[in-house]
């Protein structure tokens, strides 16, 4: 039936979500009166992450998570010379990194939201974004690069089974983002099926 | 996506299914490791007891559910008329009906596998499709259209809350049927949605 699990780019918030259960350790079934949806756990914990942290850094206010042991994490010199261009913008972000040597720098804090991350990897994945990125690394670009690395790093993976309560609490968590339907890097984060597409498919309309 | 709920005409029985959940009280969805399907619970419930009272004609031992109270049942003559022709291939299918009367029958019995239905519907309904039926009445036909009535009438309806225990049942139930992917009209049973197509949906492949 055309259309029946498409990607979407609207659905009902207000209605009640009930969900049903997790299937594959990967994906949550949940049902509202209306449409039954399909979550990507993964990319739907990154919109959730991605705009918490977006909100974060626009209120100029980013929890940060000490590290018990601070981190020497060391890095190439493409990744030191970045690291000095986008000095400025990469302030206040809930890191806090200082230069050791030539060659590396020692992580003492995180954002909160990554405290779970391992910190050398946190910031890879945040330079790797940010060099790809297109332009002359405005504020904005840094700050969406870094919130995007962050969150893949953050969000629970596949094949990782969630209590019934985790579960309702993450799709709470995404129905309250701006963007629920997309993932930060444009991925599909749920697909539904409507009741009248469901009908049709079992010849009841 | 194509394919990905299209009616399917096989599914794989002997995989573990979990059982996830119960949309609108009237579908359930449970998952293997393979395919996530959604079952119609009336159709299926339908099927399982078609092929139960068709398994139990055949055997010649149809369980039977004496009535606490004898039921008049009033008919039309074509009713009457039909009741008549049919008789011989009406014995023995867990019914025990009397004439009373020139225009009624009294019901003593019904076939235990719809014990819980309305005596009275339940004759109208299997005369109703006996009387539409294309041929001369042959045992067989008479049999399945007894059958496609009955479990009609004595499936369990849309719009029903069921227990987990109880969905689990129904499912492998259906999964011991020979045809659990349509009903006896020849509606759809299950839906289902492979892993491929949906990780192609959610872009993941």
């Amino acid at each position: 039936v055309a259309g029946a699990d498409e990607e979407i780019t609207s659905f009902s918030r207000e209605m009640p979500w009930q969900v049903l259960g997790q299937w594959r350790n990967s994906f949550i079934i949940a049902g509202s009166a209306e449409e039954l949806i399909i979550i990507d756990q993964h990319v739907a914990h990154e919109r959730v992450l991605y705009e918490e942290y977006l909100n974060q850094l626009a209120a100029g206010d980013v929890p940060r998570q000490k590290l018990l042991v601070p981190i020497n994490v060391e890095l190439t010199p493409a990744q030191m010379l970045l690291l000095e261009k986008i000095e400025g913008r990469f302030e206040d972000n809930g890191f806090e990194i200082e230069p050791f040597g030539p060659r590396s720098v020692v992580v003492k804090a995180v954002p909160a939201v990554a405290s779970r991350c391992e910190a050398d990897q946190l910031l890879f994945e945040i330079l790797e974004r940010i060099e790809n990125a297109p332009d002359d690394y405005s504020v904005e670009e840094v700050h969406r690069r870094t919130a995007a690395g962050l969150s893949c790093r953050a969000a629970v993976k596949m094949n990782t089974p969630l209590t019934q309560a985790k579960m309702e609490h993450l799709v709470n968590m995404l129905l309250a983002t701006e963007e629920p339907t997309t993932c930060p890097h444009g991925r599909p984060v749920v697909l539904k099926l409507g009741i009248r597409e469901l009908e049709k498919s079992f010849k009841r309309i």
